[in-house]
């Protein structure tokens, strides 16, 4: 059975294909409180694959002291067999020795654009933050895993407000230069509006960041994540991430809602005629499997669908 | 104490100002279950008088069979005092009636873009439904009122699927002839997605409708809302509906979530540079006392702002 389908409206302006990268089982369930056991999570992982999703971020090798929620990343890794292609977050060399003991052949590492959320978050200057993301991306590089580059707090920070385009893309560039074969621009407190996105994109064009090298990563806080994909479709962007059942947030803001939900993510870029070769229906049946478990509402369009 | 705000970054392409329209304690109550007594819906729409929204659907003379959590309109109305000069909706001849006995001032109409939501809605065809709109309308020019027009299901129909954009535009055509001075084009079902938009938008203007007497009235069923805002601002519209609070939905479609929340165009507006005249801190506040009454979750911007 599948549910309704936006009808299919095209529009020369944006690309015709358009890669999605799942962030809920990391991204999404590090800022949940309630502890999902290994099995939940390796579930919800396969049926995210069995959707099609291309990219599926697993889970991290960041100290289980930080967030108790991945503190079994090996125990889910032991579990995916074959999966082990997908990311994994890394944020550290002791997180990189363990992640390749586990196998895993791509890795995320991630730098803050702005001081503060480098001190808070690493408890190091943005400068160090990012030459210890520089270092780790050589060396999984030499173990011949490939690497993503994350950054944060690339349009508003709770401390410092406003974060100028310019510094993000300094950081972006300096781990472009590191390795990365795509950097992921993230809206961590989920404060950024359309032009602000289109204003970024520009920016990293000009300081020589291509834009098939660019992904962006949009938090639904203040309720703008698709507008911004709208904005980034239109700027020439082809990488979104977003999270099945819109689970997450930013554990350090306290912000009360997530991550963009794929489910919406995907509404959209069908609706704009833009393959993505996943299966909503699939999706939106992963999300609640997750959302169910936590207790949280589910996504909208699961509401909608009657699932 | 004001809350957060976004950066402003403008873009050449979107108008410089627009309107916003509130339609919480009509659109957004008729379909809450929760039955919200005179004083509360008075308090509210007083609240959000107060923030600088500069029209608010007041309520409806629809009949209290149909629409029981509107059969105090009249109460509502007397309570208001000067506030009397925001519109009133206004199904049939028997509606005008009710509104000019109450003193109202502005009413809006509507119609059907699909026959079937004409049919289930009005129990009459689409050309009928049509025709008694601009009845109405003709009759309330002669009373000194102004009209605004409603189109229903614009995008997507529950039983028809995909709707034509030259069957809304006819109908628009048909309002704008009538005296309509606004034709407000509503995605009753929230299925509609960016270029579908844009599509819609430039149909109108092929047909003679002019940019100036269009506004969009979103729901975000599917989570499109505000990226549909987005692509409308693109199209040089300049007026927009949401509902406080994100309160609402469609009682005939069995959508589980509401209208677009204002809050979140609000917050896109802003950011974008775009003067409104509306206070969001004071809007927000407005959301939680009708939110908080309904037991509904509080709009994801209050959330964020920690009210």
């Amino acid at each position: 059975m599948t549910g309704p389908r936006p009808a299919v409206y095209r529009d020369q302006d944006f690309p015709q294909d358009v890669v999605v990268y799942e962030v809920g089982p990391r991204d999404g369930l590090q800022a949940e409180a309630t502890l999902v056991p290994t099995d939940v999570k390796v579930r919800f992982i396969k049926e995210l694959v069995g959707a099609g999703l291309p990219l599926v971020e697993a889970t991290s090798f960041v100290s289980p002291k930080w967030v108790p929620q991945l503190a079994d990343a090996q125990e889910v890794l032991a579990e995916l067999g074959d999966l082990i292609r997908h990311p994994v977050l890394v944020p550290n060399m002791r997180g990189l020795e363990r992640a390749r003991e586990s196998g895993v052949k791509s890795i995320a590492v991630f730098a803050s654009a702005t001081e503060t959320f480098a001190h808070r978050n690493l408890n190091a200057g943005r400068t160090a933050v990012c030459e210890m993301a520089a270092e780790v991306a050589a060396e999984a590089l030499r173990s011949g895993m490939t690497v993503r580059g994350y950054v944060s707090m690339c349009f508003g920070d709770p401390w410092e407000g406003a974060v100028e385009t310019k510094a993000v893309a300094d950081v972006s560039r300096q781990l472009l230069d590191a390795g990365c074969y795509e950097i992921s621009l993230g809206d961590t407190i989920g404060v950024a509006t359309a032009a602000h996105v289109t204003a970024l994109v520009n920016e990293h064009v000009a300081a020589g960041v291509p834009l098939n090298r660019l992904a962006l990563h949009f938090h639904d806080t203040y309720g703008q994540g698709l507008s911004n994909v709208l904005a980034g479709l239109r700027a020439g962007i082809t990488c979104f991430d977003a999270s099945t059942g819109g689970i997450g947030g930013c554990p350090f803001a306290g912000s009360a809602t997530g991550n963009l939900a794929m489910e919406e993510l995907l509404w959209l870029l069908h609706g704009l005629g833009i393959s993505t070769g996943v299966d909503l229906d699939a999706v939106v049946r992963a999300g609640q499997t997750i959302t169910d478990f936590l207790g949280r509402p589910r996504s909208r369009i699961a509401m909608a669908m009657g699932h």
